[in-house]
């Protein structure tokens, strides 16, 4: 049976009557994301590329640079009290010399005086993370970005079937798809593709267009802009501090990108006639 | 200046030009909980009904059980580095008795074997955690349902304006909006739909309907269950671990709620006809 599909029955009420249905679900189970035993977080997500999605979750927060600071990284071998692997917990190992996160952790959002928490403060932080110099590509043709959204959905066979996944997708400037992932998180939908990309050893993004079926939310353009990716195009709305984010860092930011027309936030010098 | 919606200058491509436009977006600014002095968490959230924000959460985490176990809740009174009060940070003073979550933090979602996290010990771990007992009501009609995510809208005043803020909606069983919150976190409106429930001592929310502008996520539905809701309507798709909750815990759930019919996942005895 699938993890990432699950089938259901339901009532469809519709033109004034309740029908029964058999009808597609998006898969969420939770997953605990361990490192050198000890327990980090948990996340919501649907099963299916788990280890590049700890391997995503794992750079965004700063605790691994690269494939090389992993050892080891898999399914949990044990079972659980009912003798089932759940395959819902992975064990990472970090390779000698990196620091554990349980003795280190570092807040992406740090307020460190009396009330000092502001989005000025959260970007801050970001840039002082990023492990990666401003990006100078790719230069992407307007007409291409209107067609981005389209061509993620075409890769979609989770959205199709479910209406509730969310995807990120990676394409080249010249707007050919490089990758594609789903997940009821569009946080998760993103780490990994990133962590995909890392696992690849093809981080920074610099010369690569991120493409999200969602809003653009602070913690989006983070993940974007820690990736070292260029541009950013999101189908709906950014919020006010995803476009502040974009703008400090030099990431071209694109949201509500429809079939005739989209909006253009930051970094113009990546989109020709802009 | 309004901190909700902030007004930007970006440049829209349409019909193959681009011209420079003023829009508004969703604001977003980081929140950051602090308990009895302690730092929880840190929430990026649209400002506004902040203090129902912080009920609303510290009441889904299980810290506080109602309005009494809160002896203070307010901004920070020191100012930052640059002398500014942020209004980004809530110091919360529990009252007399009520444990410490620093000393004793619960985790929700609790893996205590080697491999034993997955959906159902996820939803025990929230049916343990709930005051209420399962609700009864309300009874509601299903022509009523289809109306409730334009009645929603029609009460958005910021979506109307940025397209980038979520809302949640309480409304009596009669169809009457009783309040309704945004937030660029889907999370965030329901919590301070339900923080301000518990302020004006109105929980549990038995006879009462909670509706989305979103997806119904795992973590959304527990969020309804926990305030003792009858009836969660969400405009798009839940995902396989909501509807999994929706029946164990007796919440009536209902999704991809259009203008001529829905679909009923759990719960057909409230919902007249099913």
């Amino acid at each position: 049976m699938s993890r990432t599909i699950v089938r259901t029955r339901l009532r469809k009420f519709s033109a004034g009557t309740f029908v029964i249905r058999e009808d597609n679900l998006a898969g969420e189970e939770p997953l605990e994301i361990r490192v050198n035993g000890t327990a980090l977080a948990t996340t919501m997500r649907t099963p299916g590329n788990d280890i590049e999605l700890v391997h995503g979750f794992l750079f965004a927060e700063g605790v691994i640079g690269g494939r090389d600071d992993v050892r080891i990284a898999r399914y949990c071998d044990g079972v659980d009290e009912q003798g089932r692997n759940t395959f819902n917990v992975i064990d990472v190992e970090l390779a000698a010399g990196v620091a554990d996160p349980s003795s280190s952790r570092r807040r992406l959002v740090a307020g460190n005086s009396a009330c000092g928490i502001c989005g000025s403060s959260s970007i801050e932080a970001i840039m002082a993370d990023s492990r990666y110099p401003s990006p100078t590509g790719p230069l992407v043709d307007p007409e291409l970005i209107l067609r981005f959204p389209d061509r993620l959905q075409a890769a979609q066979q989770g959205f199709e079937r479910t209406g509730g996944l969310h995807a990120t997708g990676l394409f080249g400037s010249a707007g050919e798809l490089i990758l594609s992932r789903e997940d009821v998180g569009r946080h998760n939908a993103m780490d990994k593709v990133i962590g995909a990309s890392l696992l690849a050893g093809a981080l920074p993004l610099h010369e690569s267009v991120l493409v999200t079926s969602s809003r653009a939310s602070f913690e989006l353009v983070q993940k974007a802009v820690l990736a070292g990716c260029g541009m950013l195009v999101a189908v709906s709305a950014p919020s006010s501090l995803a476009v502040d984010l974009a703008r400090k860092s030099g990431l071209t930011l694109i949201g509500f990108t429809r079939a005739e027309n989209f909006n253009l936030y930051s970094g113009a010098a990546r989109v020709v006639g802009a």
